[in-house]
């Protein structure tokens, strides 16, 4: 198995975690965004949409985090990542699609790029973007936990899952903005969980081999 | 079974063609994104996020559209959404994907309207945002569709499935900026395969009974 990773990348930094609580081992092979390694013709003819993550497994190129992780989940089903009802599941996934699709998106780098480069924006205008983005999604999320006894010690019940999964990445991107987490309680409460766990902390991106 | 929709939201849309699909009667509840009723109290009640789609079924509330799709599939299997090899389940989600996570969220009604009221953009520079968006994610899905023989009549061998359902509903919102769809012949193919068949028909913004 083969992960092609930035040390940086929320969306790499998921899959890295999901593999570390799976125990599962993949070759890492760093594309480094900020030298644009992934617009290079080799890249593009890994994933046409030259973004990380991919996972290379049995002849399979699998792209997307969200997809990447499902797949891990279904060929080592040990520890699982998702509950087993379907509520329950479909709750688990909202909770991860809030912050794969409803923050991280928009704060993605080539996003910023675009904002800096085309839009011609102060570097106080981008940060104040990425800022309203997470502090909206965060206030959301902190609600559909905070309210919901299905949470416990993680996101759902006390074992880490998919929604832990990608929620650890985003709050690392928050501490490049100095975010105060603590107007997110249970939030901040479940990154703390996570993060005395070895799966996350390895996974980190001060850890990686490709950390500058 | 409810649904919370808008007629032009296209996660809703895609929702709406799921249950489509499967055949399912849901009762339909609109809120009208433009009137801003996904703030009010009364909604945000429902979903903290603010946004549509939500579903509604056996006391769950369920947020997120590919979430809920998934749910749709596990609750009602016949027609299946997701192929069954772990490999093709992630190739179809990793194409939903690259729609739902990084083209539809960078330009939704929230993004759009912080473009133009936070920083001030005019509606052609909004417009082209929209379109960069579009293109560069039609690109790599065009790739992904054209380079795999998996793909067939579908995004997936020759039934709809949930890459279809992500697909369609961003057309739709291609159309909006009168997008050159022949510079993407293998998206234009499966578009008009989709339109085809009642379920994706019936579901398009126009047929909606909160149209305006």
């Amino acid at each position: 198995m083969k992960l092609y990773t930035y040390f940086r990348s929320s969306a790499a930094f998921r899959v890295r975690i999901a593999l570390n609580l799976k125990g599962i081992a993949a070759e890492h092979v760093p594309c480094q965004l900020v030298r644009n390694q992934q617009h290079s013709d080799e890249y593009l003819a890994v994933n046409p949409q030259g973004l990380v993550p991919v996972l290379e497994d049995d002849g399979d190129v699998l792209t997307q985090s969200l997809a990447i992780i499902e797949y891990l989940d279904e060929t080592h089903p040990h520890p699982a990542l998702l509950p087993g009802h379907p509520g329950d599941r479909a709750r688990v996934r909202g909770l991860a699609q809030l912050v794969a699709c409803d923050i991280h998106p928009i704060n993605n780098l080539r996003v910023l790029r675009y904002l800096s480069r085309t839009l011609g924006q102060e570097q106080k205008t981008i940060d104040a973007w990425c800022v309203h983005w997470i502090a909206e999604g965060f206030t959301a999320l902190e609600a559909l936990l905070a309210g919901d006894d299905r949470t416990g010690r993680f996101c759902h019940g006390d074992e880490p899952g998919l929604a832990d999964i990608c929620l650890v990445p985003q709050i690392f991107n928050a501490g490049r903005y100095a975010m105060d987490m603590t107007r997110w309680p249970t939030i901040k409460r479940i990154f703390d969980a996570c993060m005395a766990l070895d799966a996350f902390e390895q996974a980190r991106p001060e850890r990686q081999p490709d950390a500058e």
